[in-house]
């Protein structure tokens, strides 16, 4: 358990406001992506609808983690110092385990591959994922002064991240081939966030490594770090993973009109008029 | 009712964080179940529904049951005490009370049998799984040292069980037996899972029976088992109930686009078109 460092005013109103932030925006994106559902092709709509369900996950757990980083902090003398009750890492450890599937579960959704070719690809995306998350928790819970424990399960859980980049990067480019031109650069640049961003993890991971002792400084760069990747990873990804399968529609199925709740209506009435003239 | 033994800062964050995650994984399942209807014909969304009803019970349930743990222990010199408040085991009965008959109304809803057929075999299956609960409970509160009075209760909770079980593996399997291939699998995985899961419940209710005295690894034990248990058998149980009624929709209406809200109604005017064209 880490321990905590006494915070300014300005330190604790930084930390709070990033995690209230994400509250609002992933918040806001999961309303977003609800109500577009019926702007997208039939076929692209599982991936909105799981991409709303980890934005919804993280707003509980931003929920949660703002209530314990109250209780975490009393206010003495104009300053924050620890209440005694433990600020809880595995609230974001919980959410990944959930989220960081569900997220690739979108990636692959979105290119509306055939069902055996999605399923090898996910098999192998998520076990990574899930060995990832799983390897990194010990050493994230590890006491500030172990530091040969947090890096040897940092290098573990290195590992399955490396064979993820590995899926990512050749067997999921390999299947982005077919995409249309449009499509493949905006699936790349979405691998790309998703990459960059889990980069910011393993940064405020070894934070403790280069500092033992509680450090105001890093505590707040890395609960504002977090709180960052977050609206990035789930958010602004959610966002762009709506904007590829509204391109794809367009693309795809002309006739469905992206703009409007009744074209979901229309565009099916279309096709169908159309599937019935070639009949 | 069970004396609460003193829990380390592990101990209570590992209970604390498995009841915040079942309100994590069986909440995104409610939105899932709800915004997934549209992609089964119309006669599979009760079983949808029913099954979003559950996992919305079981997150009211786990509110209140964290809210109830956080009562019963305080933090004391960096440990956690009992803080008087006893901690309510009636909450997880009451809650299977009313969950576990509706997740037999799942299971029989997502066959779509006849409605006779279908009524004869809830009536034994929901009377069997309330005569069980029921009859465990004054098991559960009996004080630690009332061995015997647990055993009584476990024992006479076990005889409508096993009733349940010959009704799911015998009748259920007969009714089982007219549904196509892949669906028949995916059924008696469904089943397993959901009679696999109940097995955890006798085995943290036995808990007691074997060190009388508080003991905070059996409490944790009980704990997170029960919490597992509930996200196996309400959350994963509804997430591949709608895989089933997702493939038999697939197979039985091949003409309905399972990907689709519009999808519904082009499948549903399509289908009245056909059977107008046949008749």
């Amino acid at each position: 358990m880490l321990e905590l460092p006494d915070l300014t005013p300005g330190q604790y109103s930084s930390i709070y406001n990033a995690l209230s932030m994400v509250i609002a925006v992933n918040g806001a994106v999961v309303l977003y992506l609800l109500f577009s559902r019926s702007r997208v092709a039939p076929r692209f709509r599982p991936a909105l609808l799981v991409s709303a369900l980890v934005c919804a996950i993280s707003v509980y757990h931003y929920v949660r983690i703002t209530g314990n980083f109250e209780a975490a902090f009393t206010l003495d003398e104009g300053g924050y110092v620890p209440s005694g009750e433990p600020f809880n890492a595995a609230y974001r450890y919980i959410d990944w385990l959930i989220t960081v599937p569900l997220l690739l579960v979108e990636l692959v959704a979105v290119l509306a591959l055939t069902k055996s070719r999605s399923r090898s690809l996910l098999t192998k995306l998520i076990g990574a994922a899930v060995a990832m998350i799983v390897l990194g928790f010990p050493g994230e819970i590890a006491a500030a002064g172990e530091t040969s424990q947090r890096l040897v399960w940092g290098t573990l859980s290195t590992l399955p991240f490396l064979y993820l980049l590995y899926v990512l990067f050749v067997e999921l480019g390999r299947a982005m081939g077919d995409q249309p031109d449009g499509v493949k650069t905006k699936l790349r640049n979405l691998r790309l966030l998703l990459v960059g961003t889990w980069g910011v993890y393993p940064i405020a991971f070894l934070f403790p490594v280069f500092d033992a002792a509680p450090n105001a400084t890093l505590f707040v760069l890395r609960d504002v770090g977090y709180s960052v990747a977050d609206m990035l990873a789930k958010g602004l990804f959610g966002v762009l993973i709506a904007g590829v399968a509204i391109l794809k529609t367009e693309l795809e199925d002309p006739q469905f009109d992206t703009r409007s709740v009744a074209g979901a209506d229309t565009g099916a009435r279309a096709t169908s008029a159309g599937a019935g003239a070639a009949g």
